[in-house]
């Protein structure tokens, strides 16, 4: 593995974590530079946490659209974040909950680092990394959402009980709804799916054409569940964020048509997150309806068991076979079993919910009849969650890098060591970032705790995960400067110029 | 008034409402041609509902980014908008709830257009338009919170009742809090506001430095207040989405500080959307605190009543002044009493929470300090139908230019008449705005509903208030085309070529 910078040195090393052997060769061919840095993007393209999108399945345009950043001529700097770990300086955080509650991984890291902070059983306090991950996540399910014809509504929490006993899911669904009386008596649940509301909301537009259909309306709301034992962070929470969709369509045909471009949406957002999805074959439980999927995340701790068959695609929960089912129905090859984390949910509802509302429009013979319905959910916090779990080492949180809070951390040198000089070029460095990879500003962040070594800081950074860490140390003040810079996600250190940092940097996608 | 095309042509016109009188000239200076048309763009960015960014004041760095667009080569079109206006098809949608209920201008207005739809007494559905205005009104705000250094968290919406006891407004607010019980008989209300939340979270930070503050913490998410009479639409409603910010500050004179600039921040906002917000003292109701100022949007129904002095800059909610005081505290001169709508509220808290929950930092000399508190409130639903209320006429909703919907409607012409053939070009204009304009990608519609005149399309444009409107009609089969712009918040209406299209757009301010 080298890199060549710009200045025509070559530098070879090899990026094991905490070793690394530099040499410096003289190279004058401008394309033999771009070969080797090509190179080297290529690896950090390469590598799942850092897929592209596909644009044959999406068909989004891709753009970057950092809309906030901090004042005019105003750096972000780590010590004013409000950020646990950043704030307990080295000490370390007493962990909320007994440590039995802690179950798995991401919770804990989640809580180690100050992502998130309990509140009360099941519920979390998101804190800013949290926030920042959370919002860019909402923007890819945004994207894929509106390139299928997706359009946004927002529906309330505050969902009357009448629509709940129409479908009789009042009474179904039992303990899980959290239930409350406003002053005039009248009953609510807060809302844990939503197809009574879009179904009776849709039914109000009287004059629905089949011309207008398919409808792919979603929202991005807080969901509410009363678990009777939330764990695992938020993985399985009582207040938590999902992405709902429901679809309507003018026949059976023209709905399994829709039911297949939400699963292609949903299969071109986990590629593009870097999260190897299985869909499952799933029983369709409450919300009801006639064919149903689960998007599942393998990993070991996960709740649901899945079985895959290994001679062909056949995959389904295990809730829908057999419990002496050995065998793949599809081919008679054998199935093998594994456990996931349920990151998304489709189902195909037919006229279920239609033909409770009266959710009509008028056919191509003038006729009214009945939508033929979908419904597609995604646990926003839970893919958070989940990715943390699968992308990360038992000491440090990596993220899929779409969804980094920050993608880059700039490392100064300590106060009063000998390269102290070149905190200046730091800074310089900070600013020079912002100004020519415009879709970088607001995601780069000074580690300004001076008064640490770089590497305590260095292996904060490697905790939080950005997926750049930059350091200023002694080949700093070399002339050129020379730039540690951390490729997170290959796991690769490399020494750069100023220009060769930006020529990295500004392939880097955020969204 | 004229305009200059860059074909040559001058065109005068004058832009009352359905009248208009073009002359054509000849002329061949480049430089009046961009002086011409200068002056058209400096009119549209005069009105205040196109006013700009004061960057003085915000120090935001303004850039564009719209994250979401149609799949590629898909154009969005208004015949498959959920949209119930369009749905409707010139048939009047039975307006929800007796019409006595419709006691304002912007509720009747997003009612009758399809903004909002009720879910049930003080809950709405938000319709795509209103969440695409609002996603829009959130950006602004999270660049002006963040330009002052505020960061983001998320707190769940259920809130345990042992936080509001230790503040004692478990019992003080009375039937204005959401209660309910879980599963196992814990309580909980649905959260109106965070003050409890966030210092409890803050406080469970043992090692906070004075170094490290202010903290500008702040979320935009659903709140809840039992409203006995929920009224005005999204004015007064019982579940809202709302940004509050708390602040924490080592000194009194430092949490002064950031109340001014949190203050100066607002301003901002209100400027940026070309809101005229009067700041008038307040009082501190059930929040507390020692100081208070409301942000009220002067309009003849609003429910606050301010006095605001003639002579000199004082203002005050009237609850602030005895009844009898009819003379300025500042100057004596005479006070004038205007009605508003609080469209944002301040608080300096001092440490009346920080005291309960013993958040504290260690202050210079190394002692434990309790942090000085302020919080901040903007009605985010709010200002989207007080802006509605203040802008729009009688029969069409009019938006601040940075949150419409969406910025451009193009018009082609109808089925089976003469113009036809320009049909396509229409088409291609959409293709040619979204290439040369890459910030209005996503934000042009097609109104592709053909059947119907273009007058009666452009009615429609009108009442949903589009900022640009662009008709393919007679003059689009000249050579070159010339399409018939109306600029709607200059009330102007100009015939430009493709190119002068492009020139005009590529001024338009999008967030």
């Amino acid at each position: 593995c080298c890199v060549l910078n710009e200045d025509g040195k070559i530098y070879f090393l090899h990026g094991s974590r905490g070793k690394r052997s530099i040499l410096g060769s003289k190279c004058t061919s401008a394309s033999l530079c771009r070969v080797v840095m090509e190179g080297l993007l290529t690896r950090c393209r390469a590598l799942p946490a850092l897929a592209t999108c596909n644009h044959q399945l999406s068909g989004y345009i891709p753009r970057r659209f950092p809309h906030c950043a901090p004042g005019r001529g105003k750096r972000l700097v780590l010590s004013c974040m409000f950020q646990p770990q950043n704030l307990r300086e080295d000490q370390v955080l007493p962990v909320e909950g007994r440590s039995g509650d802690l179950t798995c991984k991401s919770q804990r890291l989640m809580l180690q680092v100050g992502l998130i902070h309990p509140a009360s059983s099941g519920c979390y306090h998101l804190l800013p990394y949290t926030v920042r991950a959370m919002e860019k996540l909402v923007r890819v399910i945004d994207q894929e959402m509106q390139a299928i014809g997706g359009q946004k509504v927002n529906m309330p929490s505050l969902s009357p009980a009448e629509l709940w006993r129409a479908s009789n899911r009042w009474d179904l669904m039992g303990r899980e709804l959290l239930r409350l009386r406003d002053r005039h008596g009248k009953e609510y649940c807060l809302g844990p799916t939503h197809e009574e509301a879009i179904t009776a909301l849709v039914a109000s537009q009287k004059t629905l054409s089949y011309k207008q259909l398919p409808f792919l309306l979603y929202q991005v709301t807080r969901k509410f569940r009363d678990e009777p034992r939330p764990r695992f962070g938020l993985l399985r929470g009582r207040e938590f964020y999902m992405k709902d969709m429901y679809t309507f369509d003018s026949s059976p045909e023209a709905a399994r048509q829709t039911y297949s471009l939400v699963c292609d949406a949903y299969s071109s957002l986990f590629d593009r997150l870097g999260l190897r999805c299985v869909k499952v074959q799933a029983d369709v439980g409450s919300i009801g309806g006639t064919m149903s999927h689960e998007f599942q995340l393998p990993v070991e701790i996960g709740e649901d068991r899945f079985a895959v068959c290994t001679s062909c695609s056949f995959s389904a929960n295990v809730e829908t076979l057999g419990s002496s089912q050995m065998n793949c129905p599809a081919c008679q090859g054998p199935l093998t079993e594994t456990r996931g984390i349920e990151v998304g949910h489709t189902f195909y509802l037919g006229t279920k919910y239609s033909s409770i509302f009266n959710a009509q429009f008028i056919n191509i013979h003038g006729k009214p009849s009945l939508a033929e319905m979908g419904c597609y959910g995604l646990g926003v916090t839970r893919i958070l969650a989940a990715a943390i779990e699968v992308l990360s080492t038992e000491d440090c949180v990596r993220w899929p890098s779409l969804l980094a809070p920050y993608q880059v951390c700039l490392i100064p040198p300590k106060k009063g060591s000998k390269e102290e000089a070149a905190a200046e070029l730091t800074g310089q460095l900070y600013d020079h970032i912002s100004e020519a990879v415009p879709q970088l500003r607001g995601e780069i962040l000074l580690d300004d705790r001076t008064h640490l070594t770089i590497g305590n800081r260095l292996k904060d950074a490697n905790k939080f995960g950005y997926p750049f860490v930059i350091i200023a140390g002694k080949r700093a003040l070399e002339d050129p400067a020379h730039f540690e810079v951390w490729c997170q996600n290959t796991s690769e250190v490399v020494f750069l110029t100023k220009e060769a940092v930006i020529e990295l940097l500004s392939h880097v996608q955020v969204v």
